[in-house]
């Protein structure tokens, strides 16, 4: 007797997951809306490898990334790692590509990072990123289109939906102001452990605030005073008061005004576009990463969620690729947190779920009608209408039961009877409601029938 | 003196490449054309992880497949392993949501996969699949529906243009015509060293073939013959003529009539479909993965590149997942191989060259008119029309340097003296010619002139 074969235990690693239809479909319906918005701005798609030589990705980010690392020796013994972001490989795709580049480059990237997290957080191992950056510019205009760029990309989050989404606001600041203050008052090299400190402003209060400041920085309690005073002026008032109150702040140092003014182009573009006033929020408060960016930045706010976190995030850099080449290449960039916001969305109930990419099903009752309900299907699907033909000759029921657990919209019955008659019937599977519906060559009037049912 | 920075040496792994945007648009528009097809016939998205617990992947494909296999241990000590194809994955995945799974279920998976190749032989170790499948039916539907989907998918390839692609054949073939036939001559049990001995065919010639048949797989010359005289009818016949004379060859033995009556169906789905004559083409001497295919099998081939080998290939199998679970998952599925059918393109010069996802450029040359130029390019982009604003205020002509090598095909000029005259400059860049187009509130009159231009 054979020995019973041994069955593998299917599962997934720690921290990774499938994504099922009724997950994967949204997101896809998401990625799709989110290229649009890059594309139609000029930005172009790109990809890399998943694998990079480890001396590529080590060192990169932070030593949290370092030791998050998957890394390993490929069969020729080179030391390789998966990425860990989309922003390291971007930098060594744009030194590596340079000669070809036409500058500025403005580029999108979506695609899978991989960081062994503890997934004790709830976070996960394998996750996806939306960057969209231009490189090779300082201008303004690259920082105006940014912020558009992401308030575009917010409207479209409710994929239940082609009408605008509202409830978000992007906060704006530009590192240049704070740094603008400091250099004022002769602070400027200490600009990390005043961040550092500012950081803490709402778990340990003001007054240790600026104890930490007097330590870590030097501050006099004079000099961290107007550094809390500025970065506590209240959120979401008039911005173009705000700008006037930072302009005079900043006096005399030129960052400071540059940032200020910067931010002035930002607010009037957002009125140019016909953005409504107030989605952007002037927000001295944020900083983002310490190092790496260097003037305009930005968060986005569910406004029904905000204990959520930024789930559109970025900001201008002074140099993207500098540990793979000497040429500068300054730039602008932000990212959509993809599964951040679908956490969020999933959250206030704003996800359908649908498990079929398609809403009409033509069952399958009479094999001796095989041919017809090919010639019915081909038509729908001819003019753009999706169907799916259940694959097996059963039971009408099972058949319709099996329509309403993948949330079908429609079934359209065609039996010998229907066949005779020159009709098709069909179900309204919402609705449950049925009705004969003429299907004669070329099917014009059955056609329309669906298009107003389905919503076409 | 500070120690001159290092600089890493910018560079991908041997067998890994860099999608820059002329490669990838095209690439986002087929993977686009592909999946929309894939969900008109009800299949869905699924994605799996990239990693695997190795013991899922190792000992699932080939020896050649376990030795390219990327593996490592994990942080957590875990032995691990990159996925080197779609349909191991989708196996573990169909067996550990079987709960969840309404079966039929149809699924396509469009991803990257991972083989330590010889990279001598102008492979890639890291390339894409798109494969769809649908399991848990072993009806004739679903033979013809993956049929059907194969031509739908072949007839987009061609992404010059929205007319169908007419250029290719799909070849198809019954492994229970083979089987069948085996049978009735008992060698049943032989199918693999036979199949082995006529895979040689074309190189060793039919003496040969005999005298290895009759030495791995204990054949007369008399049932070599009988074997050989069947693979070798004329491809390109009246499929039907065809078809009557297996089934006369076949008399007796069930399964050979059943794969005889398959591919019948298949033909006449064809015609009821619209396809034209032709475009199928039974052919006997198809064989595929030796152990897993057992029923129908496709293969697809350029007309002008029938060397490039098959572009889009699958079949019919008893048993998905096996080795993940006892509930046997029988299923038919198949997968357009996207790397392949691109190095055929290209050498057939359907590629065009594009490196802007828009067509429209703006450039931008008076710093006092920031605001206009963003007012052009909302208005633009709200009505669909994609517009890449130029970041920095340069000379015009190195403006339009810029849009000549990135292909753009207009260029909108607005300066001071238009604004004043009401009207924007369109360049047409292509044929080198140039109008004033009104430009007022509303901007009907240029949106229009625009569609026309850009054959919207």
């Amino acid at each position: 007797m054979a020995e019973p074969k041994k069955i593998i235990e299917p599962r997934t690693l720690k921290g990774f997951r499938d994504f099922l239809p009724e997950t994967m479909i949204p997101r896809e319906k998401m990625i799709a809306r989110v290229s649009e918005v890059y594309r139609r701005y000029g930005y172009s798609p790109i990809d890399t490898p998943v694998l990079e030589y480890l001396e590529i990705l080590s060192g990169k980010g932070s030593d949290e990334t370092d030791r998050q690392l998957y890394k390993f020796k490929d069969h020729g013994g080179r030391e390789v790692g998966m990425r860990f972001d989309l922003t390291v490989p971007f930098a060594r795709f744009s030194a590596q590509h340079a000669p070809e580049l036409v500058l500025p480059f403005k580029r999108y990237h979506i695609a899978k990072v991989w960081r062994g997290e503890n997934t004790q957080a709830g976070r996960y191992r394998e996750f996806s990123q939306c960057d969209f950056d231009v490189i090779g510019t300082t201008s303004v205009m690259s920082d105006i289109e940014t912020a558009l760029v992401i308030n575009d990309v917010m409207q479209r989050v409710d994929l239940r939906t082609d009408e605008p989404f509202t409830r978000f606001k992007i906060h704006v600041n530009s590192r240049k102001i704070l740094n603008g203050l400091l250099e004022k008052i002769n602070l400027a090299d200490r600009a990390v452990p005043v961040l550092r400190a500012l950081d803490k402003l709402a778990k340990i209060g003001r007054e240790k605030v600026i104890a930490e400041m007097a330590e870590t920085a030097g501050a006099s309690e004079e000099q961290a005073g107007e550094i809390l005073d500025m970065v506590s002026a209240r959120v979401g008032a008039d911005p173009y008061a705000q700008l006037d109150g930072l302009a005079a702040r900043l006096a005399g140092s030129e960052l400071g005004l540059e940032g200020v003014e910067t931010l002035r182009q930002i607010f009037d573009a957002a009125r140019t576009a016909g953005i409504p006033e107030g989605r952007f929020v002037l927000d001295v408060s944020i900083a983002r990463g310490l190092d790496y960016y260097t003037g305009t930045i930005f968060e986005t706010f569910l406004d029904d969620l905000p204990a959520l976190g930024s789930v559109a995030s970025g900001g201008r850099y002074d140099n993207l690729a500098g540990l793979y080449t000497k040429t500068p290449l300054p730039g602008i960039g932000a990212s959509l947190g993809i599964d951040r916001l679908f956490a969020g969305l999933e959250e206030l109930g704003m996800l359908e779920k649908v498990s079929s990419p398609v809403k009409v099903l033509i069952p399958y009752f009479d094999r001796a009608l095989t041919q017809e309900y090919i010639r019915l299907a081909s038509l729908l699907r001819r003019h753009g209408i999706g169907a799916e033909v259940y694959p097996d000759a059963k039971k009408l029921g099972q058949q319709l039961k099996y329509a309403d657990r993948k949330g079908f919209s429609a079934a359209l019955i065609l039996g010998s009877g229907e066949l005779e008659k020159g009709v098709v019937q069909v179900k309204n599977l919402k609705a449950q409601t049925q009705e004969d519906v003429p299907y004669a060559e070329g099917g014009e009037e059955l056609l329309e029938y669906l298009g107003r049912l389905l919503g076409n």
